[in-house]
């Protein structure tokens, strides 16, 4: 048996995110059909993490079991031949039947791209604010998340524990961009998005730095808007 | 009367190219519409150059004559209101009457990008090259397109004069792309695209330096073939 680690570029523009849904079109579906087509039988594919969707990815880890004796290589080319254009294996590589491509993940980045006004050629990728932003005030209520903390406020799952750690939030600013880079050890259903909604807000002055402090706290509050996924990409996953 | 200029960023996928065409979409045809929306009768848009269907532009230029009074941000404004998503005014300037978009420009920069491999995230705006190039022999062979020459040779058009100067032929290149800046006083119908493919053809050693050199000549030669238009960005227009 072989355990094959999978690197995944995909647009997620037409896809309902990464995991699979029997009658939707999404990543891990079309992954194991692709798979399917090689092997000859049905493959399950374990994904790094679920994605929202519309959220795109540059490098995407996955890793499935196969008795296939293809060599790595062709393996990698055949799935992309039998991939649609939008699904990408930029690499695959034998590992260690231990691993597992969520269960191993140290830490995963997102990066978030907010564009100010409006551009045909980027929004595809991209939040188009119309309001005028901050972006120090941003990078200042970024800091706030940074640490081992409880983000229930900031995502929309109830039942579970909200314990995650933030390792990084960096903002960097080119003439009319500004880009969020998120790292953490993991991440719930809407989390990075709903920071983003969060800090933007502050950044247009319509929240404070001690609103998010409050909320972050576990004080009561209102629920910040949710940033569009069109702007948010997997990064990288780190092992 | 005015003369208004107008900075444009359009995404090109679903237009066939600027000049209007009775039945189809076209930049042109879509901002005349606009255009006329705002100002209640039909309106031309002078543009700097014809594009190719499926290119896009950074910082294409019109002009367009009116005698609306509504203020020069107000217009550019009301514009993009009635602009589709695909289309954004980026600036707009009132100029001398005797500005003309296309008989005033200088030269024009476009821009082509080429991917090594694949890349779901990139090729929309990209040529997917599977060969393996060299880049180092691609820019040898620009340096050959350099100066005051006959293009007849690498564009569509029969009969008209095919002398054109060309600036710049700059090639710049990261981990899996090559980007190629051409720069020049006017080029004629897929001039640029069929450079980039007897450039890259010859990256690739399927012909030679001396090939090139010859059919700029004049002399007997197979044609090469025609970089994709998804590759392909005007860039902007100097006057």
């Amino acid at each position: 048996m072989h355990n094959i680690k999978l690197t995944i570029e995909f647009d997620g523009a037409g896809f309902f995110g990464w995991q699979y849904q029997p009658d939707r079109k999404t990543v891990q579906g079309e992954l194991q059909i692709a798979l399917e087509k090689l092997v000859q039988k049905p493959v399950k594919a374990y994904g790094c993490s679920r994605t929202d969707a519309s959220v795109s990815a540059h490098n995407y880890v996955a890793n499935f079991y196969t008795q296939s004796k293809l060599g790595i290589e062709r393996f990698r080319r055949a799935l992309n031949y039998h991939l649609p254009k939008e699904i990408y294996i930029k690499s695959a590589e034998l590992v260690d039947l231990l691993f597992h491509a969520r269960y191993n993940a140290k830490s995963k980045i997102y990066t978030y791209r907010i564009i100010r006004g409006q551009s045909p050629l980027r929004h595809a990728r991209a939040w188009e604010l119309r309001e005028a932003v901050d972006a120090r005030r941003i990078n200042k209520a970024l800091k706030l998340f940074v640490g081992r903390k409880d983000f229930q406020p900031f995502c929309l799952t109830r039942n579970i524990s909200g314990i995650c750690t933030l390792f990084r939030l960096e903002l960097s600013e080119t003439e009319d961009e500004i880009s969020i880079l998120i790292q953490g050890d993991r991440f719930l259903y809407k989390m990075v998005r709903r920071i983003i909604g969060a800090v933007v807000t502050c950044g247009t002055g319509r929240i404070t730095l001690a609103d998010i402090k409050a909320a972050l706290a576990g004080e009561k509050h209102r629920s910040y808007r949710t940033a569009p996924s069109s702007g948010l990409i997997l990064d990288s996953v780190q092992y």
